[in-house]
């Protein structure tokens, strides 16, 4: 099957009318994707994007656009055959490489890229993702990685050691989940620009829809933060679960003294509370605001970020993005090294399309990688799921398993018409 | 003065015909600049460029493009009060800040403007930029720079005791550069792609234009780049300095055995030995190689990078980029870290413009920061300075200092003309 043509879009939705999604560093965003269509000559199609919020989504396209010619007619085999190596090449390409490497733009469009690879790959095997992924065999698993800069951490050799640990438990673990579904929380609730009485009746509905874990934005003032804690707990109760998450805006020793003012909530846990490159940071934080958690990962730029945050012992959840970093082969890495280091992955979601993708990377975390669901939950938020083809279900605060084939964040036609960016109708009306 | 228009090229010069510039990873460089014009109703133009190396760096002039509206319409005179907060303003826009933040080709761009910004402040000033800031008291200074993230290493009073502490002898190292020049290396004898008769012809002609400290680019296999260490030394003999410069390829524990096999050639540093993200893969190799000293930062993505590389102990010699960081502020914070962490800086150069901007930051080290020239010594290629209206000047391995008005980076309109992608006219007869 050869890639005969490729399209990206620049799609936006106007989120920031309603301060849906709204925190501490991002107050106004419209929650957008720099969408890509990869064609190929037996009529199926590849859809992949990459979350971003606004202004700037055109940069992402731009950079889709310089990556391109490295699919362009080569054949989905040729590629799938030996995932890894065409990952490192993609991502190492002589002169783009510049821009990273591996990190920001170019990475967020190597993530829509490689996404839409999966997803054709995966219809092709009338699969979906999670499905494809479980059924390859542990050797082909540890091909899909490229393991330049790990080997420090883990080595191929010991990946597959611990995949083949893992696989006779596979079936019994895909069986459960397609019973009951895996376990998530809901952040829709806690929108920092969201008033109080907004709050107060997202969370009755929640609790009522069956949630049982809950997070909310901090960062602005102790104060105001305090008492967001206080209506959260107030209406969720003590037996609930409550994260906070403060997205990058705190320093270090502020981080500290914060989260402590806020400890009384029960936390499970601080996420982003300093800069997302600050590794030793992170494990500054963790050491002094135990039993309170420390989260990150939405802003993790890539892999050897994760496999430091891991050898310096500085987070207690990994909050793995789907486009952050670039694309499944580089999740799947970080899911390797999560669980040798034995940190539970908790993915980051919520955006345009991020639920879609990683209600698949919590089934394989489960299945194929870690085997456990020990402190582990998927995010959840409940906008702009209408977009999609095949949106993700929850029932009783889990995701239900994903059967359709692809990576499901395949958009509706006229959705794309209609948040095209700038003509589509949803701004043409604005 | 009020900012009226700004102007983005994407500029690229030929270089990966003469593999100048090639290297274990960069093969084929072309060596580019997203460049910025950036006008004002006073007649006078700043100009800022980023330097890339080829392909994409259309996707950086769409980067400036979506950071320019920050900056139109601005008092110059409001930016530069309180530059510090501005460039907070810029580097955190609320939904452009999702590409990065603060790294990759938002950074990268983010650099191109607030160059220009200096380069508009400094002709405006009738002074080159070194000399602008040398002006500056210690108060000014410490409001240059974006303080958040840092105070866990650095706080601002402290920064502003510590360039208190060395106003005093500002007049006396400003004289002693002048009439001596500022110390360097050579790295154009010794690109990966050059044949070995080239390589000996290049460092017979370095020496007999006084250079003592040379650079060599290694990461093909080990022989080789034992038989490149050897061509040096032999050429160079045994009282000139020797470094090499691995430009990322190795793992960890690749980079350890490597660099032992070229310890007989007495390397004063090995360079970029592993990801530019890992910081505590670098420190773990810094612990391994000694007496070989590691450098890196070139490839640092952000401050925070580098506060982390100077808390763990990871470097010798701190390789800062005048456009991977956002720009002037974010160098002077480096310094200032480097400075309190006793981490001598020698500057990355070479590219395009990048000798043109770091001389500055160097005589700022010196005059301003640090106060010493211990283990100091800036980058120097020979190529491309043609194009620029004040080009370097050396003499004797020394860069003599700059004295025209701005950041030295003004290219000529010719090569403007003709290196401009793809209708120049280097790139019409290519």
């Amino acid at each position: 099957m050869r890639l005969t043509r490729l399209d990206v879009l620049d799609l936006r939705a106007p989120t920031s009318r309603t301060l849906a999604g709204s925190d501490a560093v991002h107050g106004d965003p419209d929650y957008s994707a720099a969408y890509v269509i990869l064609e190929s000559d037996a009529g199926l199609a590849g859809h992949g994007l990459t979350f971003t919020i606004g202004r700037g989504t055109e940069v992402v396209c731009a950079a889709v656009r310089a990556l391109a010619p490295q699919l362009l007619g080569r054949e989905l085999e040729e590629i799938t055959f030996d995932f890894g190596a065409f990952h490192r090449r993609l991502t190492n390409e002589s002169q783009l490489r510049w821009l990273g490497p591996e990190k920001g733009v170019i990475h967020l469009a190597t993530a829509a890229l490689v996404n839409a690879l999966w997803d054709l790959w995966a219809k092709r095997e009338s699969k979906p993702v999670w499905k494809l992924v479980a059924d390859l065999a542990p050797e082909q698993i540890v091909r899909l990685v490229d393991w330049r800069y790990l080997t420090d951490a883990l080595t191929p050799d010991e990946a597959l050691d611990r995949l083949r640990a893992r696989a006779p438990g596979r079936a019994a673990r895909e069986a459960e989940l397609r019973e009951g579904g895996y376990p998530a929380y809901v952040t829709s609730a806690g929108w920092l620009g969201y008033p109080e009485p907004k709050v107060r009746r997202l969370c009755q509905e929640a609790l009522a829809e069956g949630w049982t874990r809950f997070k909310t934005k901090v960062g602005i003032d102790v104060a105001s933060d305090q008492r967001r804690c206080q209506v959260m707990r107030e209406e969720i109760g003590e037996r609930c679960e409550l994260m906070a998450d403060a997205n990058q805006v705190w320093d270090v020793p502020q981080a500290i003294t914060w989260t402590r003012e806020l400890a009384a909530f029960r936390l499970r846990w601080i996420e982003e509370p300093t800069s997302p490159d600050d590794v030793l940071g992170h494990a500054a934080i963790r050491r002094a605001v135990a039993p309170v958690g420390v989260a990150t990962g939405e802003h993790c730029a890539n892999k050897v970020l994760f496999k430091q945050l891991f050898q310096a012992g500085a987070i207690d959840y990994c909050q793995v993005d789907a486009c952050r970093l670039g694309g499944l082969n580089e999740v799947l890495a970080v899911l390797l090294l999560a669980d040798k280091f034995g940190v539970p992955v908790c993915p980051h979601a919520g955006g345009l399309g991020l639920c879609e993708y990683v209600q698949h990377i919590s089934l394989l975390d489960y299945i194929v990688v870690s085997g456990s669901l020990e402190g582990r939950f998927t995010e959840y938020a409940a906008h702009l799921h209408e977009h999609f083809v095949d949106p993700i279900r929850v029932r009783g605060g889990r995701y239900l398993v994903p059967e359709a084939p692809g990576y499901s964040a395949e958009m509706r036609p006229e959705s794309r018409a209609a948040l095209e960016f700038p003509g589509g109708l949803e701004w043409r009306r604005g």
